[in-house]
């Protein structure tokens, strides 16, 4: 490129040889310098190998380098707020590594050559653990999720619900109970992971439905919250309860729609008490994400509670609903809705620094927090 | 009823009193008699117990006993099939015993109070291992199954079919595949349990449908049987194989649609190797039916497998399909013209007598049979 600048060129045949040689260096010198000071250092998260039970930070390595400069199209986006959630854990073994980790993040346009989307532009994407991006295609990632999409309007509400609540997780409590359970009011609707970022707007949708809702959670300051803040009907907290007992009382009528992000045996208690063709929405088996894979946890077989009270079960994914229809919006328009009128309430676990990231992660994979955890980086 | 006989209180005031008291004596025991030889002996098999795993010969009584005279509406049928499934072991642990056995049988009206029911009518009915029976109620039964329908046309086909292929099992592997599992041509179907009455359906309705079908059995002669005769693409003996090498190269493609009979670990095996969306229609779990119900088998989640390839589950009981609207003739017709046009062959494993109903019942258990286990008495 360099070569080519023609004001470069024409100063050949003013001056004589010498000259000319010192020149076309002192150039070039100076128009490297120029173009490294327009390139952004940027850094992300790649993870080096497959996670062996919980994710180590060994893992994970930060690597920093230099951002390519901006071909027509492109533009460069700045990371505000990054997402930890738990299917970064569970996707993890069947992607060849070294990977750049991904997960959802709302960014702000720095730089651009794309009138799609100006300096300034707010988009949420699925770039995932890194501080600056070059977007340099709009094509479809990994695990199915389009890559990039503006900032919706958020009706002046918090701007990190994108990630959480009017963003990935809340689209997935939406759908994923709305859609496959389809609970009817008067209906008992159970969730676990009640606390975290999909449970506890899936326990305040089901209420705004008119169900009897109960959440299982992993500490009683999480029961507190659902109970006392969040609505629901009962809280339950796993760890210490007789479950089975627990759920006899808080559901004496049996129960009808189960909304799964945990799996193992509490999942077996849960379908063993379900009604006569019950709905079952299968979001996550979070207890089963550190095994390893060549060697599934055992747990109690559901099949005879299925077979004989007929239920319907369905694993999902939260891109079935982004394409070929594209119905995010929906959901996300319906949300910001209930959450301006306040039936729904939302709450960031909130970690700064994008040197906290992994930390960030971990903790929530080990349930430290209520509501959605993001990071502020 | 005696006393109130007409004939025999005119005497009394023809005769002294002596006479009056051994002619009425007489009249009574000459009375008594005529009625007793007009009660039919009545043989039926009661559950006294709950199993311990295996059902024992002890665990059933064959009571004799003598069927009431018949009231208007009533009418009294002679068995000819009886039915052995492996759902009258899966419902024995929620049954308060004593209970009289219950099946699906075909019989015909020997005698008869009712008009819709004329004697030589032949019925088929849920009631189960007993020889005669007086119908003096039309209610639905404790497993909601009809009572009691006329045999249907059966376009020449043997008549034992009515509590084969063209009864319940049939009707089970009709809906059960073509609902819930809704294969498409083209699509792998996998069916376990495939030689028994439902699973050797399931496999040739889905070959008429266009599907490639694998089917899973318990013995060298069963896979020869699906393989030579049934027209599966691919039976394996889950005894002998490596299951999971086996399956992979059987549907190299992955498994659309599973039609499951058995449950345990074969169940997490196929499971695993399903496409994304795949179904499964669960039709039984005969590997668990004889564990005890407090204490499930363990078995490898199968979380995982749903919810990462998105698959949906659905137990069902085929009375669903008897009412509140009635499908059942809808399953039968088709079934009766499949048959009749060879692209559905049908094999009887028949047990005669009425004493070895149990026996029947075992070695079904036992998956002594290919095809329909059923009693000729």
């Amino acid at each position: 490129m360099i070569l080519s600048d023609s004001n470069l060129l024409q100063s050949d045949y003013i001056d004589g040889k010498y000259h000319k040689t010192r020149l076309i260096t002192n150039l070039v010198i100076e128009r490297i310098r120029e173009i490294k000071d327009k390139m952004v250092k940027a850094r992300k998260y790649v993870v080096k190998r497959h996670f062996q039970g919980v994710p180590k930070r060994d893992d994970f390595e930060i690597v920093e380098y230099e951002l390519p400069p901006l071909k027509d199209g492109n533009f460069t986006v700045k990371s505000e707020w990054i997402s930890v959630d738990p299917y970064i854990r569970a996707y993890n073994p069947n992607i060849p590594t070294p990977y750049d980790q991904f997960s959802f993040q709302l960014g702000k346009v720095v730089e651009s050559k794309n009138p799609d989307f100006p300096v300034g532009c707010k988009v949420v994407s699925h770039k995932g653990w890194c501080d600056y991006t070059v977007f340099d295609d709009l094509v479809e990632v990994e695990i199915g999720f389009a890559s990039v999409y503006k900032l919706p309007d958020l009706h002046g509400l918090p701007e990190e619900l994108a990630v959480g609540a009017l963003g990935m997780p809340g689209v997935t409590a939406y759908f994923g109970l709305l859609e496959i359970c389809q609970p009817k009011a008067g209906e008992t609707v159970v969730v676990t992971g009640a606390a975290g970022a999909v449970g506890s707007i899936v326990g305040q949708i089901a209420k705004i439905k008119g169900c009897r809702v109960i959440g299982f959670a992993g500490s009683d300051d999480k029961v507190e919250w659902l109970e006392k803040e969040l609505g629901f009907d009962k809280a339950i907290n796993y760890k210490t309860a007789d479950v089975r007992k627990a759920l006899k009382e808080a559901a004496p009528n049996g129960v009808d729609c189960y909304f799964d992000n945990v799996g193992g045996e509490l999942t077996a208690v849960i379908y063993s008490q379900m009604n006569k063709f019950g709905r079952v929405s299968l979001c996550g088996c979070i207890s089963s994400y550190n095994d390893d894979p060549s060697k599934m946890t055992k747990t109690t077989t559901l099949l005879p509670s299925i077979l004989f009270n007929q239920l319907k079960i369905e694993g999902f994914i939260v891109s079935r609903w982004a394409s070929p229809e594209n119905r995010w919006p929906e959901a996300i328009s319906q949300l910001a809705q209930w959450i301006k009128s306040g039936n729904i309430k939302t709450r960031s676990h909130v970690t700064e620094g994008f040197d906290k990231i992994y930390d960030a992660f971990i903790g929530m994979l080990a349930g430290e927090n209520k509501g959605k955890a993001v990071v502020k980086v």
